[in-house]
């Protein structure tokens, strides 16, 4: 391609909308147009990275043996009111009205549309076990659709369901499929995870995400490089500590005149961190909570709200932790509280002795307090902590690292859900009516785009992989239209790249060199040679790729072979 | 691909509810399934097919120099107001609210964003020509969807639109893409024309229709063999006829009793149907109006309603017939009318002598007729008739055939009115700011599957043109899994075609011979062969192209060297 014949539009000012460097780069490099909230166009160099990456995730699934089809958009409601979801998907589902009045969404995923299709095509175990995928437009009405294609409303998703007559089946197109990511996202060039999101009611690991590692991520992955642990931490289990040490220190009541966090008041008495207590005032359907966690630890909500009486609460306000501890927040604790309350304690709590807590008192804290002794035992003890870096990880492997991640895959399986709500059925080898077992496996096709850019970029802009550049190799031409045999070494260049199936881009938009090595840079070309009058008249070609500091020199022959060798 | 691991569903039932051959194939050969009215699901190998043309489309369009990019599919309603298409398109644009109450359309065209993106992102002639092009889901929300894909509401299109500083550069890239469609649709195997759909107010030749040719095609159109003329029979200019004779017979009032239309009147009278003038009486704005046509011409209602006083008129009703003529219908004519009538009468009509007309007399008709002497002349003469076969070509190259054709593609040029509405500009060489002027160019790609199908059937089913067949080849095993040594080779076979990169199926589902070949035709596949013991014993494999009569019977050089040269 020439750049003179493409339509290339960078733009120097940092948009002021866009709060992420992937939002960033991908509408200062001319990627993405915004339309809408949410809604974006992929410009002709936005729209060629996109095409790679479905073409990798197309090439996986064709080779992991699912077969593409497409469905549609548009979706009627009589098949959403089946699974009961056209109510419970919430605000996401972009509801419409034809002109005859009929209901339909706007497709945020198809599990009804392909199970419908399921029920009527599939009618025997011979037709199993079976998975369809399709590359597709999807949209979901965001409340606050923001990062540009990180989370826009209408977006492109690669989407897979298979079924299978027995859950063993499933479990093998599972990992099948878990295979199928893992190669996608290594051809892609991305490093990433693949993170346990759930050990739910189906069993065993019945769903992984596959998060693209950066650190502008949302999800914190804790992962074990002994082994291929990795959860999302929300999810990761802390394993239980040891059994409680016997007291060693009395109960002493101490001045803490102005210190109210459990880090002012170690340092205060000279404590290790872990050697506090923190007390979270919740509220809850039952009522009025103390969560209890070592001074160094985060709560985790999930975790807390999966205990009897908490699916829902809220922290309490000041009022009611003086109408229950006595005290203002900063100085409470679970020593004789004013009210009744519950008191619930992580397990490394409840494991603890010696240990520090608030005094209910305005201005004191108590230490060497220890259960049993000075406090009662927790109502609860459970696994209600985050996991942080340093921790063991839950298989025994070693100690957890902390990693932020972007989710860009799903595999899940689903079970007989959605077959069973909608009737889904086929018959078995001995001619019995079964309902078949279903997986899903979804990836983020244009949200891969931005995350990839979320972990490689630089200052001057994008470094693409090579699998996903837009072109492999930039020509920079120097001066074009003014010295003959720069053009015409360009031009023989850009043929001979192209003959070797290289993908190749000239710029000869005759733009000074700093701003055409600056546009270039920032649209990530991994490689880049220069042309100038000056390097011919030395028989030398200037060569960079994009992640090295300097460039260097080379003849033709050189170059070739540099190419070649850095070109997938 | 092997089918025992593809998803094929043929069905027997021809479909009650698909009144066209290309739906009913389609639908019995499994490539399609409706999820709502004129929503359809592409099964894997409907997909196959659609993603041909797709292929071809899009190699096409980047040969001539067009770029391709992505647009969202949800439109906001604001820029449509910047047209006044939020009020003018109609119902076939499905409008939607999000959960913000704003307002958007799901796009059935996108001039409104094209041009949108264009003003934000073209600043300059040296921006310019530049040519847009996607393939994309659209949706219209016709009234009465149906014939599948033919005309459904979300459908594969592919729409390109051009930019340029002048009318002239403009008219060069219609050329250019008025010749990229041929090499389109000549490519993937199709019988065409490109019809003049206008020759409207931009000058010149601003609008074509490619129609692939079809007996079920929707439009009629006449072309000229002599010629590249070709036109849609609503546009094509009927030349003017002679000089009018000098009148020869005596006006003459003849009894009709039960001779209501001009066949039957020339019947009785023996004369030449052409002799015979019909009377078709309308109201419009302007009152009551007397249409004239040659008794064996037929009335055009668009070349009527672009004259003066007629952009809308109606056929009258019998009480008003009788009140303007004083006869029932069947006996009506231009003479003598009881109240003040205008006369409407086309060329061919204006330049006839001794003609019959009705007598405004119940039973009665007029021989011998003749303008000026028997009745004043006509207030307009016009063409309003269709051409017919035999008619002479507007170009002057000879007679006119009549031919009936599938639109699927239409090249537009469409000058500066959106620009202008929308407000999009360009700086010029000059440094002066101009609106440019606009192409748009669309290709209906899921509905040319459809018109393939229309064009390339036969009893037995589909006869996919080899370009977009969903293999080329079909390998049917007689009795798999029981035979070796048939497994063996129909295996070896299957990886020699592969090897020679030749699409291949091979059907290894088991079935006896007659299911799997009514398959294998019914779903189109262009050679067929068959694999059997006995045919193994001999040496030999029976062939056989889907349009050939018979089978034959070839050694293995003589088939590799068949099927190499039977396909693409």
């Amino acid at each position: 391609m020439r750049l003179s014949q493409f339509h290339l539009n960078t733009v120097k000012e940092v948009p002021a909308d866009a709060e992420i460097v992937s939002h960033q780069l991908m509408l200062r490099a001319g990627m993405l147009r915004k339309l809408a909230a949410g809604i974006y166009t992929w410009t002709p160099l936005g729209l060629r990275v996109l095409r790679k990456v479905e073409a990798i995730v197309r090439e996986e699934m064709n080779r992991a043996g699912a077969i593409e089809l497409l469905m549609p958009s548009i979706q009627p409601r009589e098949l959403w009111e089946e699974t009961g979801r056209w109510q419970k998907f919430g605000g996401q589902l972009l509801k419409i009205r034809d002109r005859k009045d009929q209901e339909y969404c706007y497709g945020p995923t198809h599990e009804e549309v392909i199970t419908d299709f399921a029920r009527n095509e599939l009618k025997s175990y011979r037709q199993l076990p079976i998975n369809f995928f399709q590359i597709q437009t999807k949209f979901r009405d965001e409340i606050r659709p923001r990062f540009g294609v990180m989370r826009a409303r209408e977006f492109l998703m690669k989407d897979a369901y298979s079924f299978h007559l027995t859950p063993e089946c499933l479990a093998r197109e599972y990992q099948n499929m878990y295979d199928a990511y893992t190669r996608i996202f290594t051809r892609l060039g991305l490093r990433f995870r693949a993170v346990q999101a759930d050990t739910g009611a189906i069993g065993g690991s019945a769903s992984h995400e596959f998060s693209v590692l950066a650190d502008s991520g949302e999800d914190a992955i804790a992962f074990s490089s002994a082994s291929g642990y990795a959860a999302n931490v929300e999810m990761a289990e802390a394993l239980a500590p040891g059994a409680r040490a016997a007291p060693a220190e009395a109960l002493q009541r101490v001045a803490t005149p102005t210190q109210k966090t459990c880090a002012e008041v170690a340092a205060l008495l000279g404590v290790d961190l872990a050697r506090t207590v923190k007390s979270i005032a919740l509220v809850s359907e039952s009522g009025f909570v103390l969560a209890l966690l070592r001074g160094d630890h985060l709560l985790n909500e999930i975790k807390l709200a999966k205990l009897p009486g908490l699916a829902e609460f809220r922290l309490a306000n000041e009022a009611e932790i003086v109408e229950h501890l006595g005290s203002e927040p900063g100085f409470i604790g679970p020593r004789e509280p004013r009210k009744a309350i519950t008191l619930v304690a992580d397990r490394s709590v409840a494991a603890m002795a010696d240990f520090v807590i608030g005094a209910n008192a305005v201005g004191y804290h108590l230490r060497g307090v220890n259960w049993g002794r000075d406090l009662p035992e927790p109502d609860h003890v459970a696994d209600i902590r985050n996991v942080q870096a340093g921790d063991a990880a839950a298989d025994g492997s070693g100690a957890l690292q902390i990693a932020r991640g972007i989710e860009v895959g799903h595999v899940f399986q689903l079970g007989q859900k959605y077959a069973a709500a909608m009737g889904a059925q086929v018959l078995d080898a001995q001619g019995k009516a079964q309902t078949p077992f279903m997986g899903c496996y979804g990836i983020g096709v244009s949200r891969i785009v931005a995350a990839a850019i979320e972990q490689n970029h630089d200052a001057a802009g994008i470094r693409w992989p090579r699998a996903m550049a837009p072109w492999q190799v930039a020509i920079c031409v120097i001066n074009p239209k003014s010295v003959a045999a720069v053009d015409q070494a360009a031009a023989a260049l850009y043929a001979e790249l192209q003959g070797c199936g290289i993908e190749v881009v000239l710029d000869d938009r005759g733009l000074r060199s700093g701003a055409m090595f600056a546009d270039i840079e920032l649209i990530g070309i991994p490689q880049r040679v220069v042309i100038s009058e000056r390097g011919l008249a030395t028989g030398q070609l200037e060569y960079r790729r994009r992640d090295a500091a300097d460039s260097e020199m080379l003849n033709k022959e050189q170059l070739m072979t540099r190419i070649r060798a850095d070109s997938p």
